[in-house]
């Protein structure tokens, strides 16, 4: 398989960096696999750039917030094999702006805690993430910005439809994922609590906080501000690049911790000043992407709450929860801060609090520490998956 | 004297909550000064509203980053009387978007640190605030968006001129001042070190780390991305409406902590909703201020660092102090976060932490948290008058 240097290749500038660097920004060489939808074309969400991955076909399916989807589509991947008994399953939900590619290739390994050999490993993309159904690749009066609503419940209800109706599996091993991963990983947890037996939500919560809404929304408004965005009526994510730069600049504020960017450790990843960070890192991640996906995803990170699965009452909703629960935040993390992700451990059952170490904060999910990282994600989750239940 | 609420004469908005929120927000009612420039009227910047205030003429005032303000006036105030020795003045340096009014009805008092019956209290207007010289007050062709940039070491300078002409004040007791100001604060202990007894920087840093000064590019962002903006030629700021309430929007996510939004304190401030807090506390503080004065002042904050007197040296310049300092960062600053004020009081010889602890993170400031605050800022600042130098 040839490898090549995933930023290189939506950005075509070369990164230097350690090999944990080099990992997480590579991308393994593949394509041929047609898009979900074909109405606006945008060639960062490909089989190219993120695949390989397959699709499967939901159907139409009604949202919790009104609307339905026509032909849903979730874009997923898997590796390792079901065993008979089929509960050797893990659950891979994704983030804001990503894809599985990320995972597949910085979380999963052999030896390592996500274990193709032992496991089967199911990664799933989240609606609107630009490989599932989503605004730009939705055709027809229902795409673009009048693509639904969707919410972390109705990810997690069309999950739970594939999985259960696809592989005919009752029972997950464990469900983990980063960020708005761990959003759905606590949907999933508290939702179907005789199918989930161990559950990591990693720098996410359960209800997203004021805080954290309120960033979210100031995305949403660095997008809008820019004229070119036109109500979501554009031709091409080009059109929209400065509020996308925006996007980006707000993101290296807050995605950070101070103390990370006070240190430079960007200049590990290859970069000569915060300029060129912003510039060749930061904007180069946002850009390519699509608008109409992005504000999508972050009205739904803006209002997850797995209280709604008990009238709003998010004890009692954590309460039911039956799965073993590592809940792991990191500790420099500003937008879902250890406090938070705490207070959400304490309320559920059998759960224990496990920080993740780290000087990066928020966005020290895509690894920039490298081993040091990833070793701590991957001691935890071996004692969770070793963990009877 | 008549009292009346100052949020209210700025919004026609009455605002409910305890006696210490009432005094944050209150004005005393004066008038009848004349401002210090005509070109663009903007009734906010005036003595009705922070007002009395008298002007000081400093002349013709080459700044550091090339360009000379024309006429420069420094808008100021004192409290109580220089004694014949004199040798208990202290200075108040203003924030970002402030002026002095607010440390004139919040931080002083009879009985207090800041007491106006034991010390002469100088109040001064950062230049660009609105009051002193600023891009809005300025007329002609070196106005507005032409404005020259000025850093925080030209405020120094030119407050050090004012004092030492006008009073002929040798020393001060003491300089204080948090945010920006404890910037100013920073710069004059170690620019003028014989001059300054004791300084006391209240959650602001000597040199702005990179995460504050991206932050505060995000603000110019804000500004600039509302096509009214125009690259500064606006006819009022009420044009710029929109971007400075996406300002107000950036301030509410990094200006409070986490937990203060988590446990919605805003409704001890008389606040039914988020929303309603957005709009009817941080719009409204926001929306009638100048835009291009602000990007003076942010571009200012952006660039503070002490280390340019020892030719960038950091530890260099502080090592110069002589002045007896607190060091008073807020504990859930996420802008200028303990850690980093904690680093710049090890550089300073004669120095002390003195963390003030409030739920508020950096607009703790305002004195949300009511006597709990202002109690540890006098506790702290009466120690260090004390203190013999």
């Amino acid at each position: 398989m040839a490898k090549t240097f995933f930023w290189e290749r939506c950005t075509g500038r070369k990164i230097s960096g350690n090999l944990s660097t080099a990992l997480l920004i590579t991308a393994l060489s593949l394509g041929g696999v047609v898009s979900a939808h074909a109405e606006y074309k945008n060639d960062y969400y490909s089989q190219a750039v993120h695949g390989p991955y397959q699709l499967y076909k939901i159907g139409d399916f009604s949202v919790e917030d009104g609307g339905t989807i026509r032909d849903l589509q979730l874009a997923y991947t898997t590796h390792g094999k079901l065993n008979k008994a089929k509960d050797n399953a893990i659950l891979i939900c994704t983030w804001y702006s990503g894809t599985t590619k990320f995972w597949e290739q910085n979380y999963l390994g052999k030896g390592r805690a996500l274990d193709p050999d032992k496991y089967f490993i199911i990664l799933i993309n989240q609606i609107g993430n630009g490989l599932s159904s989503s605004p730009h690749n939705t055709p027809g009066a229902g795409g673009m910005a009048k693509f639904p609503h969707v919410r972390i419940s109705d990810d997690v209800r069309a999950q739970h439809k594939m999985i259960t109706e696809k592989w005919g599996i009752k029972e997950l091993a464990l469900v983990v994922g980063g960020s708005m991963g761990a959003e759905q990983t606590w949907e999933w947890a508290a939702r179907y609590p005789d199918m989930v037996k161990r559950a990591a939500p990693i720098a996410g919560t359960a209800r997203t906080t004021p805080q954290c809404a309120a960033f979210s929304r100031t995305l949403d408004e660095a997008r809008r501000s820019d004229p070119s965005f036109n109500e979501g009526n554009y031709t091409s994510n080009t059109d929209v690049q400065t509020g996308l730069r925006r996007e980006a600049a707000l993101w290296t504020v807050f995605g950070w911790s101070p103390e990370w960017l006070k240190q430079e450790k960007w200049r590990a990843l290859g970069f000569s000043s915060i300029e060129d960070f912003q510039t060749n890192f930061m904007d180069a991640y946002f850009i390519p992407m699509d608008p109409n996906d992005l504000m999508n995803n972050a009205w739904k990170w803006q209002r997850a709450d797995v209280g709604r699965l008990a009238g709003g009452d998010l004890a009692a909703a954590l309460g039911r929860i039956k799965a073993k629960v590592f809940v792991m935040p990191i500790s420099t993390d500003h937008l879902f801060p250890v406090a938070d992700c705490a207070a959400e451990q304490k309320l559920t059952p059998n759960s224990e609090l496990r920080v993740i170490n780290s000087l990066a904060g928020h966005l020290g999910l895509f690894g920039v520490d490298g081993k040091a990282y990833y070793d701590q994600v991957d001691l935890h989750l071996k004692e969770l998956l070793n963990a009877s239940v």
